[in-house]
């Protein structure tokens, strides 16, 4: 591997020589020409013989119409690279750009060296060719499979936020960001412009965004390209660049093209330099450049097809040629369409690239496709991580004791951030505080490179810090990713009930990793941290609007490999937990935990045993007689279900002291599954041991409820599983009346017990109806003072039910290493 | 009810009158008093006594920060509004924004004649505070139970969307959307500026945006605030508007303020009515106008508190005195602060507000609270719907003719199209066409206002166009939505796996829903309809990042009373499904819908019963004997399903001719679960008899295969139900591939069916091998052909199974209705 320099290099502008411009012309007519062959070509892939009907592919499946505008920019970068020394990404938003990315990694050698079956020879160009959108090959996105791809491009809109994920704490990266002004118009797009008040000079690389402004989506015009060019110029001021545009047409000379766009490429080059060659302290407010790249959609392709306007058009978004092999018009369309980039000029007899255009590439990890920051895992190094148990809450007996989980958390994540300087962030859409982190701001700041007023309203704000807050959730995750994907650490913090915001970017991101964990070259990067609080039972300011626990069943949909999810009950658990995903790489990992005060149960030797098994037994709580069944089983998982879970066996054991209650907490959602769906999911043999096979189990859950049923429906004693969960009940109230509209009081439960135990139905009515009276009397009460009342809000585990951790904490503990 | 008098008049501008600025003033610190009041007075509401500890709420919630300038916005609309008799509806962007429209809605009469126990006395007004984020009471957004709202504000971002919804159609009708310059931070609403290309002059009613800059979210400065007036400036011009500055600091004379904005708002109310008077063919472009409103936030609430800076900080973002109760200071504090509003001048010994400052307010329905658009379904009309029978394909046997269903739809769509100019759109992410609805361009265009370059490639475009395209589903929701809740009707065309990026909408939307269920002055209005294509099995085009079917597992954690989904198996059935949707109200209606050419199974008649139904035996294409239980049941649910189920179902009746196979095809999801759980659920008996009690049941299934678990886990015979769908496999392939990648293939159904019937197990086993070897064949051939074997992919159902439909078609149709 070439190191790579860096530089932030200045050069003198001035018109590239013809034999460089030979070689840009070179280079991108062998993009554009191997990015026509793979879409269309089966075999043949230099047209040795005569275009023939069986060279076509029979399902001609990709896309062109941004290929050549993505080429024409790979070729001009690697032009400004080599010359400068300059470490660059290249991030390409527009969707399926993959043609012109795996071609350009071709070209650079680095698709050869990644895939030796590929080879820089003809037969490694008919694989190349025959492998696109073909059953078993790859994506026509720029997939993780695309070397130096951390950006997808297939699902719209986070290209920008991808990229400044990429730039924090990499001084020294310069990332292309290539926006397409189809996803311009969605919402996270839109939004990520102001990406650049985040940023900072020194601290941060440099993003350069270049609208790839080619007028046309999948069969409509775009807005940017239809608004008056004063307009457009003012929306990219008004975004807080200086904005550059580079025009070209169907008409346009393209020797001239090169010759501008490589001026104007230095001119914006060397305008960055000048930026970060200024003093360190010189707070001068920056005006980042910015290209506008308008060209024609299909650049170089047919401007005709059937008497109809091509390229330049819509008609060029996808597969001009919809059926080339149907007529022997169109194949000769596609034919002289495939000459036209004068193939034999480019390539020898062999099928290897003329070494001259070959030299327009940079060496080694500075070509864009070998960036090591586009294989995070390559640099991403662990993070330093106090130990978790120095910030223990003291439990002296379960529920002697009240935190607020985030806060111990934070205090914990604060330690974190200082041992870190360089490589842990956390982001959050303005919730880090409301969420009870608050504490990292002993150690750090919220990064602000927007105007600052003053310390009596700004606090906490500064050009450098380790939080990351823009209201926009969207951003926070694209950040995220665009750090994660490039190797280092962080974590999402989140109210509940507005994670669904980027329920699609989840998606891409798993999908992503899970594609990435089946390609050997692909190292493995730092997981993807979730951190959701505000949760659905206690965001008391906020009413019904900002109720929804179904996130975690949306993860659930992604595969068993990559996700996991953990409802810590207490705060110790919740360090144990959050240790362990800080750990642990190449998952999607969702820890929902409360930030009000809320009854410590274990002490941090407990909470590690609990968590390293991911659910158990809490002796203490139930009445079971060792060696017997129980009657029933009351389980919980999250905070408040366990809370209203520990109150109800309370209730239960002080008026029906004969019953055998089992009492099972569950932290690792997963352990429910079978082992079969599930790495983390338990044999039916240890399911049964704790849930046994035909007592009822009252189960009080954080979530909507029938995803516990989903988990368990295989299991022996599925029938006889009562869940009580979220169901879409309550609004701005109390606490305890959101958990009375769902069924999930303690009351409640009570009577679910007594319900489905044979043997209390007869007998205990009168508890029965004292829990329903009690019940009416709470919220009676809460309605007139407007608030729980006292022996529901003050509720305490009573210490006279036993308030030792008995044989559950008894085993080795692993560290609170759940795995 | 007073008639809605349109107008869009020309006023002089001229200084406000003394006696108007009065109204004005008075109006405002009425609103903020009443506002201040909701947030922190239990009782004693005009202070007739001395403020006690005991009159303040022990539970403080709710959002002071934004309030004041949503008041003043209020009453200077006011104002203007009984000036020129202008329809207008207020839209809400801040979130919270709660305590100031319910005050407003109190001061112009319509609370109480909405809610009779809010009387306009001090009672009323006692009872008005003390219900505001209260037990019982109501939240702290514009919820569905303030008047005048359609728009809560409660999840960030789409004010702009919701708006513009609004106005399309409504030519005369003003929409005053608030945005918040928090909620301006994320993605939706950054690109919601741009719809105004998309809104027509004189079709449509006019957007008037309101950035409400007042500097702070929960915790920070907004992004907005922070850059140079010029780039903010710029930025608005850049979104195409003509941006129009109010500036007023804690510093600013409150009267020179009110002089100041009613002037400009005159101006900017003017430029606005000389736009619409333009002739109807001035196809000048236009530059709307919009206001930058930057005002403390929190204005006129206590300057700081405990020493710091409160008003015009983040501190006054929620309740600024968080503790009110907790000290006497505080609690003065509180009593100075009401005390400033003088609520002695503005309402009577009894409560009553001065009739002066009433007459501030418009009458009738030109209340903005009382605006009969904000609730939409006193406006609704029917839809116009042509008989979709006479769109049928023709079935002379199961699986006899092809069709592409969304295709047929469209045809019928056409037609809808046509007989409803005014009150029907079709919204769609530039995907109507690829999702084979552009039938619908026989009848109009996609509506379209920014710049048209002439008819070569811009096709469909016009300026008036019932077809809504731009590339954000963000845009495309929160359009559809303001349509439907101003009492129109639509429909939302997206590709499946896209459709996720709206989830949290979804969530705000069906919350809206179930919540004016329950409110008996809300109206009915229109469901919001989904049509997803370019599903799962068949986006030929893309890979692995485009494939989720979770949309529909979304859907279901919402309430049951509000959400359908439904997967019609072909085109007949497809527009009997349609149909009823487009006739529905109050739900959410989730189509998932092929685009791609697929056999046709039933006949239109038998399409509509099976509709009817929602699910069914399809007797033709099993193999059971009447009057005998069958050996196994193969079910399906999904044209891509149905078609690899029924392809199975021949395998195995060539095969094995005396196996006794029930045919089972689901519509309507709901009706697998429990009657009890959801109002289209089967009984257990019913369910019983369809998928027997005993007998091993293969399930085909669309999406995800644990959501046919999850709503059947109760029935008697769950354990032998075998789902088969989507596991997160597959990427660009064949259409066959997929199913086999994901297990869904015929082959491996028939493998699944040999394994589960006992009796065919040992005399099968060629059989089965024969499928193994089968499979593999296929995907041999798939990896060396690019294409599918032909047998599979021109497969059609045998005629001599049985050309005819038979017992299940003989009962009444109840016209395609399936509720």
């Amino acid at each position: 591997m070439t190191a790579v320099t860096t530089a932030w290099k200045s050069v003198d502008v001035e018109p590239v020589s013809d034999s460089t411009l030979a070689r840009l012309h070179g280079w991108w007519r062998a993009a554009n020409y191997l990015s026509v062959g793979q879409i269309y070509l089966l075999d043949n892939p230099l047209l040795r013989t005569p275009l023939a009907r069986e060279d076509v592919k029979p399902r001609l499946l990709g896309h062109w119409g941004t290929t050549p505008g993505l080429n024409f920019l790979y070729a001009h970068l690697n032009r400004a690279i080599k010359e400068r020394s300059q470490s660059t990404v290249y991030v390409t938003g527009p969707g399926h750009g993959g043609p012109g990315l795996v071609a350009n990694a071709y070209l650079d050698g680095t698709y050869s060296e990644t895939y030796s079956d590929v080879t820089a020879d003809t037969e490694g160009l008919r694989r190349l060719f025959r492998q696109f959108s073909f059953p078993g090959g790859i994506p026509s996105h720029v997939a993780p499979e695309t070397p130096g791809s951390i950006h997808e491009g297939g699902e719209l809109g986070y290209a920008l936020s991808h990229a400044y994920g990429a730039a924090f704490d990499n001084p020294d990266l310069l990332v292309a960001a290539v926006v397409g002004d189809g996803e311009a118009e969605t919402g996270p797009l839109a939004t990520s412009w102001h990406s650049n008040k985040f940023v900072n000079r020194t601290q941060d690389g440099v993003v350069l965004p270049i609208l790839h402004l080619n007028g046309y989506k999948i069969a409509n015009p775009t807005v940017l390209d239809r608004i008056p060019k004063d307009e457009l110029r003012s929306l990219m001021v008004g975004y807080g660049h200086e904005p550059y545009f580079f025009e070209a047409t169907e008409e346009t000379d393209l020797a001239q093209a090169h010759r501008e766009f490589a001026e104007l490429l230095d001119t914006v080059l060397n305008q960055i330099a000048e930026i970060k060659a200024r003093p360190a302290d010189d707070d001068t407010p920056v005006r980042w450049p910015m290209i506008v790249f308008r060209t024609p959609k299909g650049w170089t392709g047919p401007a005709y097809i059937d008497g109809k306007k091509t390229t330049g058009s819509w008609r060029a978004h996808q597969v001009p040629l919809a059926n080339a092999r149907d007529t022997p018009e169109h194949l000769q369309v596609l034919a002289d369409w495939l000459a036209s980039y004068g193939a034999d000029e480019l390539f020898d007899a062999d099928g290897r690239l003329d070494p001259t255009i070959a030299e327009l590439a940079p060496e080694g990890d500075l070509r864009m496709s070998a960036n090591p920051h586009t294989n995070g895992g390559l640099l991403l190094k662990d993070l330093r991580l106090p130990d978790f148990r120095k910030y223990a809450v003291d439990v002296p007996a379960p529920g002697a004791t009240i935190a607020e989980s985030t806060r111990v958390l934070g205090s914990w994540l604060t330690d974190v951030v200082r041992l870190n300087p360089d490589n842990f962030r956390i982001f959050g859409p303005d919730e880090t505080a409301s969420n009870r982190l608050q504490g990292v701001y002993d150690a750090t700041d919220k990064q602000w490179n927007a105007e600052y007023v003053g310390p009596e309203v700004d606090e906490h704000l500064a050009r450098v810090g380790r939080v990351m807050e823009m209201l926009s959730e969207h951003q926070c995750q694209g950040w995220l990713e665009g750090y994660l994907l490039t190797g280092r650490h962080g974590l999402f913090n989140c109210y509940e009930a507005f994670i669904h915001i980027v329920d699609s970017m989840l998606n891409q991101h798993a999908k992503w990793l899970k594609v990435t964990n089946h390609i050997p070259w692909r190292r493995p990067i730092a997981s993807l941290n979730y951190l959701l609080s505000s949760h659905v039972w206690r965001q008391d300011h906020n009413g019904f609007s900002h109720q929804d626990p179904g996130f975690i069943d949306h993860v659930m949909n992604k595969r068993a490999e990559i996700v996991r999810v953990y409802l810590p009950p207490d705060a110790n658990t919740l360090l144990s937990t959050y240790d362990h995903c800080l750990r642990s790489r190449q998952y999607v990992n969702v820890v929902v935990a409360g930030k009000q005060p809320s009854p410590n149960f274990l002490t941090m030797d407990e909470a590690v045993a609990h968590c390293t098994r991911g659910l158990g037994i809490w002796e203490w709580a139930g009445s079971e007689v060792l060696g017997e069944e129980p009657d029933v089983v009351v389980a919980t998982c999250g905070d408040v279900p366990t809370l209203e879970g520990l109150a109800a066996v309370d209730l239960l054991r002080k008026s029906v002291p004969e019953l055998k209650i089992r009492f099972v907490n569950v932290v690792d959602l997963m352990r429910l599954q079978d082992e079969r769906e599930h790495p983390h999911g338990l044999s039916n043999a240890e399911f049964d041991m704790l849930f046994t096979r035909d007592k009822p189990v009252i189960f009080a859950y954080h979530g909507y409820p029938w995803l516990i049923h989903r988990l368990t429906y295989r299991r022996a004693n599925n029938e006889n599983l009562h869940v009580r969960g979220y169901k879409e009940e309550g609004t701005t109230t109390t606490p305890f009346d959101m958990v009375m509209l769902n069924d999930l009081d303690r009351y409640h439960l009570v009577i679910d017990v007594i319900d489905r135990v044979p043997s209390l139905q007869a007998s205990y009515a009168t508890l029965r109806q004292q829990m329903v009276d009690d019940r009416l009397a709470a919220r009676e009460y809460t309605r007139t003072h407007g608030d729980d009342i006292p022996v529901v809000r003050d509720w305490v585990w009573p210490a006279a039910h036993g308030a030792t951790f008995g044989a559950v904490g008894a085993t080795e503990s692993t560290g609170g290493d759940n795995e």
